[in-house]
């Protein structure tokens, strides 16, 4: 088993490390890791945020470990050489174009969300959005017009791609509670258009799934005022990338929760993927013990389960997360005054 | 003063009939008002949902009061003679560029809202959204790709459709705290990066207002996590739509809350502009005078304000609400059971 790192930036590191000691304790057999650089750290190092030597570790690897990417110190670089392009070129490059958040309230941080207890509690969803098209990889740039300069991106969706990750979708509503809402904007997007008609089409395949569409302005509002309403929603990169931080934001402990993007080649244990907490590098506190390192350490439990076909590890690592939530160990985030390693720690002895 | 009365379908016409008692009881002088069609019901009549004569209509008067589009029956038209096609083509022939939707709880009322009371409350934003641009009214199409096929949209943005709605949202910020918040994705989309540059640009005619940048998935979590810290948010149609109805969520009262379009012509009075509630036509519940006519009757006082310069009798309608909303007067909408014209009657009352 092969399994590259990617620490990057920020608290990436910190939170990446206690991954590391957990991944240590486990003593898996035949486990081979090495370390790569992306994002800020990257650019300083080689020249670039996503060097060909860190993406040629990715591809010889059966998973990827990624900490977080972002830099102040690069705010003033031109788009190319911008910390997140590490993160964008590795989903285009791997072909990673499943990005799967689950979204769920932990019972006793309830009170974490803004939303109240009772509506918080009700959260249990997963966002499947689909990670390598859209207007983030359509042709883009800026031309003159009569209003002066204007920028332009271009936007599309054709049918292989919502093919796609609309079996990732039903596939995944099949195996939790049967209920799939996809969101568009199809009363406005010939994109949304050719999104939706291909999701019904996909879906046929699935009866034992209930299907629902819904205008993405409508579901930014249904996640606030009855988020406990979704199971699976699938939906676009864009949408998706506004839709899946919101959900987060409403379970209130962002500290906590990991994502997966998954691409289509199989491993001799899985499937590849790249797996990384939903937070980003936090300037603010790195480097000050302060992060919380749980999201990572539960990307690890996902990087486990997916790419390594290791889910008693994975559940291994899950329950003991859930016993340190339970306790009074938690993280500044979280209202406590935990730091990093102690975190790390506990996680460690309740495994 | 004239005024063109839309009430569309659902919903619409219930609420817009309020509204209308309203005006009626201010008896302002030298009123001429008209009806026109829009929607399904402009569709099922004329054939188009946006004939013509409305458009005519809407031009020869110094406002427009709207009441809702939508309409069940017309849902498997193709998109060009569906009901919202009414909304966006009045946006664009009339040159409404700029949507002010201000969310605001209302004392007592932050019980409705999902979020915490305490969170709830200190919700007092406006958001500006651009509305003649952006990925709505770019080129779009199907084509053929390698995939099958492609559905296809044109994003864009200048720099004289991005000032003059800076302009506008500067000009806002200075009326209320003096803070706006720039919403984009600029980290991914070029229209974003001109987005950002011009209205860094228009800042400097503004040293007294305070801006800063956020990413609209940073948006879309920190106005779950502490919508309070917002005055103006400034953005583009497409996020706006977003975020805008996520705004009125976050309040819970999305039954109060109304919204002005903003062109750039001047009338004899005010600007010219199109006012409607931010609520749909909500056809399940059209017919049964169970809809809250507050939206459509704040509404009424956005377009006394803003394109009649009726300042005193927009005040005396606001108070008059206030009056009522603090009452036991209650639609369903808020848990209570008094009917559509039941409030109507209520605010006639308290004016
Ligand atoms: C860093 C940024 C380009 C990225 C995105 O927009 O996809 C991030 O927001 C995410 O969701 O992973
Ligand atoms: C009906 C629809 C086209 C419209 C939009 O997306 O602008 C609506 O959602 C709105 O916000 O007024």
């Amino acid at each position: 088993m092969k399994l590259a790192i990617f620490p990057g930036d920020g608290i990436g590191p910190e939170v990446t490390a206690e991954a590391v000691r957990v991944l240590d304790a486990l003593s898996l057999p035949q486990l081979t890791t090495w370390e790569g650089d992306v994002g800020g750290i990257a650019y300083k190092r080689h020249g670039h945020p996503l060097p060909k030597e860190t993406i040629e570790m990715a591809r010889a690897a059966d998973a990827v470990l990624f900490g977080a990417v972002g830099d102040p110190d690069c705010d003033d670089l031109p788009r190319e050489h911008r910390p997140e392009q590490a993160i964008l070129g590795l989903r285009s490059e791997l072909g990673l174009f499943a990005n799967l958040r689950p979204a769920a309230g932990y019972p006793g941080l309830e009170d974490m969300s803004s939303l109240k207890p009772e509506i918080a509690r009700g959260i249990d969803l997963l966002v499947v959005r689909e990670l390598n098209g859209d207007v983030y990889f359509g042709d883009k740039g800026e031309r003159t017009s009569e209003g002066g300069r204007e920028g332009w991106d271009a936007m599309s969706y054709n049918e292989a791609e919502v093919r796609r990750i609309a079996h990732t979708g039903f596939r995944a509503a099949q195996k939790r509670r049967g209920r799939l809402t996809s969101v568009d904007k199809a009363n406005v997007l010939e994109t949304s258009r050719i999104w939706r008609e291909t999701v019904v089409e996909v879906a046929k395949d699935y009866p034992d799934v209930a299907l629902d569409h819904m205008y993405v302005d409508n579901a930014a509002m249904q996640m606030v005022r009855s988020p406990g309403q979704f199971d699976v929603i699938l939906t676009g990169n864009l949408f998706g990338d506004i839709l899946s931080d919101q959900a987060s934001a409403c379970v209130g402990s962002i500290g906590l929760l990991a994502s997966a993007s998954m691409g289509e080649r199989q491993t001799e244990y899985g499937t590849f993927g790249l797996y990384e907490p939903i937070h980003g590098s936090a300037p603010d506190i790195a480097g000050q013990g302060k992060a919380n390192p749980i999201a990572a350490i539960l990307s690890l439990a996902m990087l486990l389960r997916h790419s390594l076909g290791r889910e008693a590890e994975a559940g291994r690592i899950e329950r003991a997360v859930a016993k340190v939530v339970a306790s009074d160990i938690r993280g500044a985030d979280l209202g406590g005054t935990s730091s990093t390693s102690q975190i790390g720690d506990a996680v460690l002895d309740a495994l």
